[in-house]
């Protein structure tokens, strides 16, 4: 098969999986590509994978059933501050370079799932920049005009993935770093929740914020990446378990920068887009919430005009005494900075950040998800030539704070302006919600209609969790009466963040009678082997454990939960009901459900 | 009534809730109490409540209805570096004294609760130390023997209620100031998961690992007290709320020393003490694991020998920069340590303290709860005279890792040596199992028969937790087949730490059959209304509510979960059946159970 312009992971998996489509002819296209691609850009790589070593592992791939690997045969980039075995690490500073022993762990757990590493990308050095020019491997551009960044300090990254050369990267975020180069390059950039990817192997920035970070065509693509990359790691200092926590995705409330809080530093198209974003996620069921940004603010100071700048120089305070001048002079100026501050100094900036996190975490009784630019606006390679700090500050105006209030980002692509430059905006949600941050983030994407990458022609994938089937941790749950949308009980799924996944029957061999005597009126539903009926409409929602436990445990008598066999075969929980007590009502199975029984009634 | 020796909880509830006692008779026999051991040592107290305004708080109370008040009438201390409106905080240095404008919120919330502050007692300056000579306001003296120290930092606190001055104190406990005095004076010590009480209106010491902690003569009291005054406060930067999770009760693993970790300075009696608190372990269904110390060790080291140094000077920087002559001169010494310390070597410790806690996380695995001695040995004030870190260090061997490590502590009385002074134990256990951590530690100071305090003649009360009634955020469910103990699934339980809480029977009106074809076999429980029956056996367990979702989901038609009403008329959640499955199985409802049906069959 033809491959097309950008890689998403479907349909190279389908292709890999029906015959059509072998490891080898992707790293062949791909090679072919990066080869091309380095005509128009030759800053993207930093190193990269012989071909003969591409042609070995797509051959060791095809010793392998591709069925039962998740991202079999499928190319990515890897950003070159985390180690890839064979490939030096640089950290985009040639006098810091250092040939790995082994590979990051999240190398380690991608290629056990069937990834092929393509290469190293470029970088600002140390992941120090939003801006993608501090970097002697030279500056990558902007994939839509080679006036402009690429953004940073993911840089080669994000373009690898915008240009199709891969179908996915790995980047960091500290400050930002995996969402502005996003947003540049008109694709997704998913920072997953601090401690979810571990960062062994990784050339830390500031060790206590840093997020291995995913750039890909869609959020599915990014969600499915970061569910191979992510397990707890006991060599990863800040590695956490993801214990999933659901967004509601229905309705929900979104907070926006209120009219006098919108900086685009002059740029009129992009406040027009973001004013445009926030009407289409109105659309899809949400209602806008002003936020106060100031909190956000004064949080994002600490990073770069506080003690944090302590902590990248703690990171690599050996290589600075002594190469000092070997380093990129912008970033060694901003690691100067650390001695302005004590060791009290840290401590108190430590405790700033945790008493505004305590602030942070009561926005959410708000409001479930924020909705902020990516950045105000791109820039030139000649403003921050000219102005190497200034520039590169603007560029963090929204994305700041999240790593410092522990929060999870989804950066997601949102038009063009009549320049043809692309815009931006970013989800952001508490720790842990990332796998429903990335199921709304790409809801919007999808709905957007536009297209991804440099490319611009390819609608995104469907967005990920709209299966009926239950993912990591949660618990379906097929409800057929009083807990129906609109109907009295529904707040009790509300309460517990519950997700409508989808709207279907029962298998045919179900009754439902409406109960006698029951308040507010409910109905019965039991299974009868060998009755065929028409099957009965229920509606499934999408819950964690523990929400699911406490609605379990609320259920009063004659109700139960057990199995529900759907129409389509599949079991999920659902409501049953002591069959004596059901049959002691009224048959109402031939209405076809309970929403239908009452309307009629 | 004439009030008890040790003041616990209960018992003068129930007399104020039946009348025999009022808060006036309370505050005026503990003030009397409080007069008369000030002759045997004047050094618990920094300040009191005058008596006009304990007898006008008594009036107060006596026109508030005392069933509504969780801790109505109950007398209690706190330690004088957590705020009393009214009176002053000194942190043992006078010349740190201020008058604070509002109380502490843990103050408020017991306040509120109907609890009695009586004063502000004597702590180690600054709550650094674990002797409780530090202080320019006196020693206090273990309650056993003058010439012993009363540990401390928190030692006025926990002498007041070994004393039986009041029913309960505050401490706070950073390397152990909440436990070491505890087990030097023969009472309970819990030290609450970090951030649940929260730090507003406390001096900090090390102000990210700071706890206030209770002191009580039972694990249970201690326990009531930590829920009353536990609640989120986003004043507090390091506030969390209390997610619990639970420990297995029933049969567990409990970590202890390898023999040649076994440290108590020569203290032979104390040795014999910890092994003879093994056994007892052993007899309550515990089976001990050796704990590898090397890596707690290493992270104790961090407190006082480490950047944590520079923790405590950031606390009174400003202070001890205007006043280090004013201060304690031991206390003086160990800040001026900090100066040991650069700003970049405060991250380095922050980094090994959380790959420290990676490495303790993963010791979990191997065990549920660790059972250590509280401290080596008591010393007496010569040895603190002549030695004063030194001795001081020794108290801390088995206490300074908990709060680095994001754990949970309960200390309580383990028995007397020879010479009439007592030992004591520590539980120590994950954040967030504070409710079980109390039950255990409960559990195991009721079998020990000992009594409390000075008093020696009391035994405890009840631990908490036996009750039928699920506690916060639990759930009870009943099983009665395959689930109880000894039967083929009983490992789905233990998969999700349920407790057994008790074995019991249903109300008379459900029947079991024994399903046809279930495997492994397993019955149907169906309720029958107007059927008479002598009840069916279930065994109640509680589990946490995402353990109970969990199970939940895994339960398989024709099998569902809904309520079940007990003998007692109460209800709780647990197996029912499809009763057209069941009726199709054999009525076994006259065996009296599954057990007793399996063990005839």
């Amino acid at each position: 098969m033809t491959l097309p312009n950008m890689l998403q992971i479907t349909p190279l998996l389908s292709a890999c999986r029906a015959g059509t489509l072998t490891p080898t002819d992707i790293v062949r296209e791909v090679a072919a590509r990066v080869e091309a691609y380095a005509a128009k850009d030759p800053a993207v790589w930093i190193s990269r994978v012989p071909m003969e070593r591409l042609l070995a592992r797509a051959a060791e791939l095809e010793k392998l059933p591709a069925d039962d690997l998740p991202l079999y045969g499928i190319p990515f980039a890897v950003k070159d501050n985390i180690d890839v075995a064979g490939l030096p690490t640089t950290a985009a500073c040639p006098a810091f370079a250092y040939e790995p022993r082994e590979s990051a762990e999240v190398i380690k757990r991608l290629e056990a799932a069937g990834a092929i590493v393509i290469g190293k990308t470029n970088l600002d050095q140390f992941a120090t920049g939003l801006v993608g020019m501090r970097s002697p491997y030279g500056q990558p551009h902007c994939v839509f005009n080679p006036d402009y960044v690429s953004g940073g300090s993911s840089s080669g990254s994000a373009v690898a993935v915008a240009a199709g050369l891969v179908s996915f990267s790995l980047g960091t975020d500290t400050a930002g770093s995996g969402r502005v180069p996003a947003a540049f390059n008109n694709i997704v950039g998913l920072k997953p929740s601090r401690g979810v990817l571990s960062t062994y192997g990784l050339v830390p920035a500031c060790e206590s914020l840093d997020c291995i970070s995913v750039f890909a065509g869609s959020a599915a693509d990014a969600w499915e990446v970061e569910q191979v990359a992510g397990a707890p790691d006991a060599r990863a200092p800040f590695s956490r378990t993801l214990s999933p926590r659901s967004l509601p995705l229905t309705t929900f409330r979104f907070a926006v920068l209120p009219e006098d809080e919108r900086f685009f530093d002059g740029n009129e198209a992009n406040a027009a887009l973001y004013a445009q974003a926030i009407k289409r996620l109105e659309q899809l069921g949400g209602t806008p919430v002003e936020l106060d940004f100031a909190p956000l603010k004064e949080t994002a100071a600490l990073l770069y005009s506080g003690p944090f700048v302590v902590e990248r120089l703690a990171a690599i305070k050996d290589f600075y005494h002594s190469h000092r001048k070997d380093m990129d002079p912008t970033v060694g100026t901003i690691l100067d900075g650390a001695a302005n501050y004590t060791a009290t100094d840290v401590f108190d900036g430590i405790y700033r950040q945790h008493a505004l996190q305590q602030i942070a975490q009561r926005m959410w009784d708000d409001f479930d998800v924020m909705l902020l630019p990516t950045a105000p606006r791109i820039v030139t390679k000649q403003e921050v030539i000219e102005q190497p700090i200034a520039a590169n500050s603007l560029l963090g105006a929204y994305t700041n704070f999240v790593n410092l209030l522990d929060m999870a980002a989804c950066a997601v692509p949102a038009g063009f302006a009549p320049d043809g430059l692309p815009f931006g905006v970013t989800f952001v949600s508490p720790a842990f919600t990332d796998e429903d941050l990335a199921s709304l983030a790409g809801r919007f994407h999808k709905a957007l209609g536009e297209a991804i990458g440099a490319a611009r022609i390819e609608k995104p994938e469907a967005p990920a969790g709209q299966a009926a089937s239950s993912s990591s941790g949660r618990v379906l749950l097929a409800v057929v009466g009083a807990h129906l949308q609109g109907f009295p009980l529904h707040w009790q799924l509300e309460k517990e963040n519950a997700v409508l996944r989808e709207t279907t029957l029962t298998a045919p061999d179900y009754r439902l009678f409406a109960l006698p005597d029951a308040t507010p009126p409910k109905p019965g539903l039991v299974r009868e082997r060998g009755f065929v009926g028409a099957g009965l409409e229920v509606e499934v929602y999408e819950l964690d454990a523990a929400g699911f436990g406490r609605f379990v445990a609320s259920v009063p008598q004659p109700m139960s939960i057990g199995r529900i066999t759907l129409a389509n075969g599949k079991e999920v929980c659902g409501f049953l009901c002591s069959e004596a007590v059901a049959r002691s009502g009224t048959d109402i199975t031939a209405t076809g459900g309970w929403r239908s029984y009452m309307q009629k009634k």
